[in-house]
């Protein structure tokens, strides 16, 4: 039962309500011996961190990781390590001003899970809107870093490519961009865009929609688990569970709806390295829910904040027809810190596809066929 | 290990190739005394049978469903009524020619899952695509014609909205319509349309993507399990994991990205019966995982056929470099009879979310709350 | 969820009632090209099959099983192997006498399911038990005739070592003799002993409990999962699930709770070929829930077949105090049938641990340490 | 997959080493609104504890527990309750001396797990025997402090009834006396005996082993998963999968091998109350997977502690033959602490079949059927 649980081999389960003591999760099923310590999820987190610039929530949470089991001195090498066993994180609750929410634990946000949860549960926990915030995605982020580690050679990295009205021009596309900016644009001259865009946005106390882009690189072919265990089904699942997440595309996306067969068609020719490649990739690195070994490529589509100046129509618990504002600290466009998170859940899902090839199958071959 | 099953109480394994033996299902999970007859699975594979129109493949299978256990009569009514033990429905194959893919089983069709499967497994059957075939999804179909019966009132419709250019004009939105064409559009003027551009693609031996909307009225709010338990986040595996399906929306979907918040709030009031009623519903009846009372609202975009007429470059198991077209008998626009299809998955996921939500929480409630 | 569903990489779903139109399962996660037929299932089948002696019951049925699914001739070396797909076998219900069962349709059993499956699903199929009966388990040999072939190497022998009072000498333990006799008694002097005893009960219309042991070799150091998924807990489970069985032991058993420190601690010795040895198997082949590389030893006990001719007080669905007596084809003695019918869960268990590791951790070694 | 978690509605992840930071784990699944704090767990907690008395383990932990999240003060009622979301238990390692373990850091005792988890993993925390020590334990006692809220009216009790080879009078069984003496024992006068018996055994640094038997109250009937998730094969993993355990029996258990049908079937009658009763319960309150209404009854055989003072012949890492004898502060019996862990496990798993039989099937019932 996936409550909150994410994975099969490779399993993530993560707690926390976001002003409760503390968040966290339990990373079960990780390979022993692979190197980890708290720094090399730390680094992952910071980039995730709120309070960096004035375009996120000015929430100040270190969100320092602990690491409470699963890792060890390995006697070998002298390094901490795995040892197979759960690894379970931990990050400390610090700077929760719960009294903010004080006027909407009676009152339904729109466009935020308030009504849903409360109508679930029969209460719910209000401060910070509890589970149903962000900062769950902190655990995500952490349990990504983990996940990283598993398959050798893998790289998966994000970006934001479309804020609002606002796209980037794939021509000027710079991976290194995406660190120098605070919107992990990798277009210098869209994120210069963005930067007045936004603080307008901002000011009126409004928020805006986005789009992000993650790639994987150096996936194997032939991950995946059909029928039901696809790799892209499973991708979606992954990317669309992301808070205020409303679309999932693979490749060409929605734009497929458009091309002809021939247009869609990745045609194979043979490598220097005697392997095949594809002279395009509309797939998106996925065919018949299994990897081909060109990247992964999935975009997915963050709504605006819910959290918002501008009074709405709502009701409250008590059914009483009423209006509602927001005036904690909020991030004017979620789709930004979604970048990292993006990167994180696309991480935990090729590292558990790659454990359930091996356990199926055995160890990921480039080429197996006979030669002519 | 989700590998060929589908759900956590309601749960889906399907089984067989293309022009193997036989596909079939076995449906676990289902609750007693529910009545169903093979006649009331007929009904909905009927629906998706190919060989109904020129619009789809030619290929003549009966489709002919058949209970193997799972079922039983009612002493009480008189009627046939699920158990509560597995249901096993096989479906034969009868019409299969297989000797049409002689020429493709060492040879990779671009966009077809045949070199993904061969390095993946080191061998395929490769009559039909075997697995890979969208025949499978009869499978997914049966099922959910068994999932439609298990949360009272709920009603699942779905329809065609893009075929290439061709979108429907909302304003001429007619479910009625949707039985009356060969394409599930609900836009009678825009199926006039279809039937002469898709006539030019079939003649030219070429193919062209679509897009799909489903909509499922009567879900109680507060259905889903968070955190990766989502309801979105589980409709948009399911609806991914469809053959050819390259993206998956909720609600606005990736038009969000363009909305303030101000826009994107689906605003409250209280409706006559005395439950909260939305003002809009860009949310697509979802919020922060849990469904929120208004109809639920998935759009996934279809992939134009792989197979196709023209000549595309390839390679063969041997590394060899060629060309390849594809003679079979094949649908020129797949998203067609993905209709049914992803009705089917949709129906699935509520089905076995409602129970997930009965199993932690009881019957779902519309308004537990104190009147004020 | 594990309804009818076992395993985690390998997955057996099973299906049918006793007197339906067939049983069968659905064994997803094999590995791929594995040399597979339906002669090599139809040999455990047939040592599972009633009406072989005058000591089991006397329904006729072939239990040919038909494989639908997941096997496909391998043009590298012209065999049937697996695909990896779903592998769907099917087992037609022929001799279903199910007008013996009118008796019972509304009266509970004393031993039986008949008050429960009635009391939990509101109904039930009456006919030879539905899906309460034995015949249940041929889908599980089936299933673990697959299992067999998935870890190389691995030998899983059963044996009944009590029937009633009857015990067999350890000393006069063969293997071969197993097939020799109708109980699967590995000791001929008990076997003589079992033929007068069984026939006096079976005369009688009585029945009686035994006593099964499962060994399996070959089976490599580090399989199974902590701390939920030990291989012991799995081992547990499978065997206290099959029909009428009450308890379970492994290796040492209930006899443990007698020993000391001492005497329990299979001590280590370093064998010839460089690897550790034991010097004991009180451990049954199982420290801290992962096997030792010594044979697994499991026993389970199963109680008298619960169909007897003498009449027993009982209730009837309508509350109604009464007696009953069952006069179908039954057992004698239901131990002897679950020797093959343990075997296979053994196996079942050992391939899905086997495979779970690999995916895990990677293939099993024997010995990777440091050599001094 | 179950590595570290447990259940499938009511879910149990435990996480930690014995000299680790902390050991804990996290329920998910757990219903909304079930009053839960901190002294509910700790209450069970402090039955297991360890240096109670000079028969159990010296080691001083004050396993004092925490809750990071998942709970919340019911605005209605100001009692602490669930939220419906995870409930992370979190309890520090205090009192750990790890220097103690360096000498069996590279060597393996006899009856441990530390030569299988080298073997498996190619490394281990030595320290107090890791994940694999008995201190895991109390995140299980944790968890079923929260299970045995789920099932309103189900009480769960066990008592130790074996120690070597003094077994308790069932005449002189007394509930009340269980929390009277150090054993958990419900025979004063056997309590007596094991007093003088054990201290024999811990002054000579050598142990024993020993029988415990729980008891379930107030279990509907109807509770079970048939086919593979049945009541008793759920308990027999559940139990199994204790440390130490090597046996484990339903009812009548192994002795249902002596019996007769006649014998071991349990009558029916109508109780004052309306509903069926059982005049005798050798099922053990489970017939074909499924709960009989009759106390469910369970017994379990623990192996004597493996850590004793004498040297036995043991390898180390290297492949060195060697002796090893223990130093550490053990339990001379650990059956003892068993008791508790026996019961909690009881409560998950009943509390988990409770959640799947409402999510299947709905609310229990105790007698549906037609009155005549």
């Amino acid at each position: 039962m996936s409550f909150n649980t994410f994975g099969h081999m490779f399993r993530v389960t993560t707690f926390g309500e976001s002003h409760g003591v503390a968040i966290g999760c339990v990373v079960d099923g990780c390979p022993s011996r692979i190197p980890l310590s708290a720094a090399d999820i730390q680094r992952d987190l910071d980039r995730r961190r709120p309070g960096q610039s004035k375009f996120v929530t000015q929430r100040r949470e270190p969100d320092e990781v602990r690491i409470l089991s699963g890792t060890f001195i390995d006697p070998a090498s002298g390094a901490e390590v795995t040892l197979g066993t759960p690894i379970a994180l931990v990050i400390d609750n610090v700077d929760a001003r719960s009294k903010d929410y004080d006027a909407i634990a009676e009152t339904y946000r729109p466009g935020h899970a308030d009504y849903t949860y409360d109508v679930k549960y029969g209460l719910r926990d209000p401060r910070g809107s509890g589970r149903a915030s962000a900062r769950e995605t902190a655990a995500r982020v952490a349990a990504g870093a983990v996940a990283r580690k598993i398959l050798p050679g893998m790289k998966v990295r994000g970006a934001l490519v479309q804020m609002g009205e606002i796209e980037v021009d794939r021509k000027e596309w710079d991976w290194d961009e995406v660190a120098r900016n605070p919107f992990f644009c990798p277009d210098a001259k869209a994120a210069k865009k963005m930067e007045d865009y936004l603080d307008g946005i901002r000011k009126k106390g409004s928020s805006i929609g986005a789009v992000i882009e993650v790639i994987a690189e150096g996936v194997p072919p032939g991950l995946g688990s059909p029928i039901y265990g696809k790799l892209d089904a499973e991708l979606a699942g992954a990317l669309m569970g992301i808070n205020a997440v409303k679309g999932v595309e693979i490749g060409a996306g929605f734009g497929a709806a458009l091309l002809s067969g021939e247009e869609n068609a990745d045609e194979m020719r043979m490598s220097n390295d005697g392997k095949p490649k594809f002279l395009s990739n509309h797939a998106g690195g996925i065919l018949g829910g299994l990897s081909t070994g060109a990247p992964l490529v999935a975009r997915f589509a963050v709504k605006p904040t819910s959290s918002i100046l501008t009074p709405r129509k709502t009701v409250d618990r008590y059914g009483r027809e009423t209006e509602v504002s927001t005036k904690g600290r909020h991030d004017p466009c979620v789709g930004i810190r979604a970048v990292p998170i993006g990167e994180a859940m696309v991480a935990c899902v090729v590292a558990d596809q790659y454990l359930r090839h091996r356990g199926q199958i055995g160890e990921p071959v480039d080429w197996p066929f006979i030669k002519a």
